[in-house]
């Protein structure tokens, strides 16, 4: 029986650059496109907050796939979130050229009452201290997975260190591993950090794909390969809300579950980058969802050993 | 039935300094650690030069590898190729901090008419003109794998396109695929590398991995993960002599034996960081190999969609 996922994370308006183009004010967020990836697996219930000047248009595309918005305030006569930035040629680096907090500035997450119960939490990239509290307000047990970011890792460290005794998965990209462990070593960094009290860390490494280390097996799966990728904005939120949706609709978390998910992840994460903003994310079916998991599995398999080799071993 | 395998390159004389130390004039060279990982799987035929300063102990011990090295030519009162470099804490980047070719600036491989025959041959990275004095000597059908790196790419580019019309293989890390393409994004890189005339470009991506790529197919998977990484120098060639060894040994190279080529290059690699030179890799045993290799399936492996999901696409 699918359960439904509570994500708790920013709406925001971005202005966009990357080699391909550049657009301004696409509706954002990383709870906007983790939610939007997450409902192509199962109900979602979102926390946020927003100005009036945020688009009725894409709350209404959120409500249209089975997203519940009691939990996002709209704030009369406020601004949304807005962040800048600018993608070198490459896609991997990129430059923030202006934040603007707005009506985040004041952001309390309080959950509605029917989201306390929820058993499939994700805790999207925002301050540690509001993660801490939207833990306080969880009641029952819950599988929670945690984003967080190179500035709260610099600047909230304590707080951090705090979320990550009480949730299930973290996700960091693998700058943000060795600089939370102080570790060049990849293994030794997840290794640091689950020690802190997560069972599973997974590692986003962009376009060489995602790891998942746990403190007795690793899985490793590439990226969906793309020969175009207009806008990356996103794809970690998207990646992260397609993991967390199938682990709802599942609803059972053994690392297998998890692999499965970290694979699923992949393949929303690849929709987000081929168009600017969540166009191509919003568009893609279950069929297309499907493909892609399928070719993932075909782009990682290979044989066990000849028999004859193994014979020459006895 | 086993073929052996033609290697040719450069045997030297380095000095490595990494994080965990330093160490002087260790036996190497890309055949050296190529030839190695190789003779896990076949017999190899080792065409190289040295000066009278390489250690007979070392020539001795690829011997009793079954290296056959009748195409090693010894200069008397010559000095061998000196490589010395320097590796940051991350492991990634190196800077070379002296480069001597001694007698490899007269290196005019000639092939002992027993190698001419040869079904596998890997081109280690030396001047691609010496590559093409090689393929000119060989007679009869050839598998043939070619290393090549930046510095070729930029002075004798004109000589690797014509290396790269001739062989099955060719080896490059990502960076010298981008490099060699003009071309930020790896899918289009390799496609525009495959069009010269290559069927395979196995991609070398360090610590994320290896990617195979032809022109209907594509192969990506993790490294083995290490804990400590004690010195990279000749990663890429431990990692192309056990993929060209493997090659040789089940003596096919359809894509799947493509497949499990590139996987026992990826422990064939794993084996030569762990230490300085190649102590680790002249001690790894088929057992050890064997593990490493499932391990890799292990670390890989996801299971298909459930049936449920499937069954709500219909």
């Amino acid at each position: 029986m699918a359960e439904s996922v509570l994500i708790v994370g920013t709406l925001a308006l971005d202005d966009v650059e990357t080699p391909f183009g550049r657009q301004d004010n696409i509706v954002g967020g990383a709870a906007y496109y983790s939610a939007i990836a997450a409902s192509l697996f199962a109900p979602v219930n979102l926390v946020s907050i927003v100005g009036d000047d945020f688009p009725q248009q894409a709350l209404a595309r959120l409500a249209d796939r089975g997203v519940d918005l009691a939990g996002v305030e709209i704030v009369e006569g406020g601004k949304s979130f807005h962040w800048a930035g600018r993608y070198e040629a490459d896609m991997n680096t990129r430059e923030t050229l202006d934040t603007q907090l707005n009506v985040l500035a004041d952001f309390d997450p309080v959950l509605p009452a029917s989201y306390r119960h929820s058993r499939y939490v994700f805790l999207a990239n925002i301050t540690p201290s509001l993660q801490l509290s939207v833990l306080d307000q969880m009641a029952g047990e819950a599988f929670v997975g945690c984003d967080t970011m190179n500035f709260w890792i610099e600047t909230a460290r304590d707080d951090l260190v705090k979320v990550l005794e009480r949730v299930s998965l973290v996700l960091m990209n693998d700058a943000e591993v060795r600089q939370f462990a102080d570790a060049p070593n990849l293994v030794r960094a997840a290794e640091q950090i689950l020690s802190l009290g997560p069972e599973y860390v997974a590692i986003k490494m962009g376009e060489y794909g995602a790891t998942l280390v746990s403190s007795d097996a690793r899985f490793t799966l590439p990226c969906c390969p793309l020969p175009d990728v207009e806008d990356p904005t996103g794809a970690g939120d998207s990646f992260a809300g397609g993991l967390m949706g199938y682990l709802a609709w599942v609803n059972r978390t053994e690392e297998a579950d998890l692999r499965v998910a970290l694979a699923l992840g992949t393949v929303t994460a690849s929709h987000c980058c081929e168009t600017f903003g969540t166009e191509a994310l919003l568009e893609t079916t279950p069929e297309e969802v499907y493909r892609r998991y399928e070719a993932l599995r075909a782009m990682t398999y290979f044989n066990e050993l000849p028999g004859d080799w193994c014979r020459a071993l006895e």
